[in-house]
């Protein structure tokens, strides 16, 4: 679907389709370890920094824009001196990261597995 | 957790975990495609890349290679003439595959809001 033929149901499998955008932004290599963070409760930049581990200020800064942009982050200016700035996630940022980290959970818990096939794979 | 320390826990936010390689190979651009189109069925190559629209062969040939790999998708050579190549999922891959099923099926149905939100972002 876009943003001229909302008639026509969404597909991610249609190359054109935003759907297909939306999914990936969320599920950017970013994207998903920010939405999951914050799943765990509002975060500010810089804590939000240093929980998704690796991220470079200007990837975090960038995913976020994009992530607030589709309507999954909000971020609130704090009214303190010196100013707060704190992100948190919508109802619908809720229900993707609710997705993404149930998906997180089954890829940590089978890790064992995957490098089993790895090593098997690799032994071929 | 990486492939020596097996008694650490997996965990995503840490930058050398490999479950965080294992979850980005999965929800990579054109992963996260392929296995959803996997869910509905097995596919031979060329039917799978009719699927996911927009994706080249070498593309989908390295995703299926990394996907194969992490012991979510099989590859098998059916004995004919000429030899068929056919993908399916493992039982990991399939319940991987779920998940992404889910976050697919929301984003899709919300695609309405998002767009409503890129607009009124868009005219701040």
């Amino acid at each position: 679907m876009s943003e001229t033929d909302s008639s026509i149901e969404a597909d991610v499998f249609a190359r054109n389709c935003s759907s297909r955008e939306a999914l990936q932004n969320a599920t950017s290599r970013w994207g998903i370890l920010a939405l999951a963070a914050l799943a765990e409760g509002d975060y500010r930049f810089n804590a939000l920094r240093r929980r998704v581990d690796g991220v470079s200020e200007r990837m975090l800064s960038q995913t976020l824009h994009t992530l607030e942009r589709d309507g999954l982050v909000v971020r609130t200016v704090l009214q303190s001196i010196p100013p707060k700035v704190e992100y948190s996630l919508t109802p619908l940022g809720r229900q993707v990261a609710e997705q993404l980290t149930g998906l997180i959970d089954l890829m940590q818990s089978n890790l064992p597995a995957v490098l089993a096939a790895r090593a098997e794979h690799d032994a071929r």
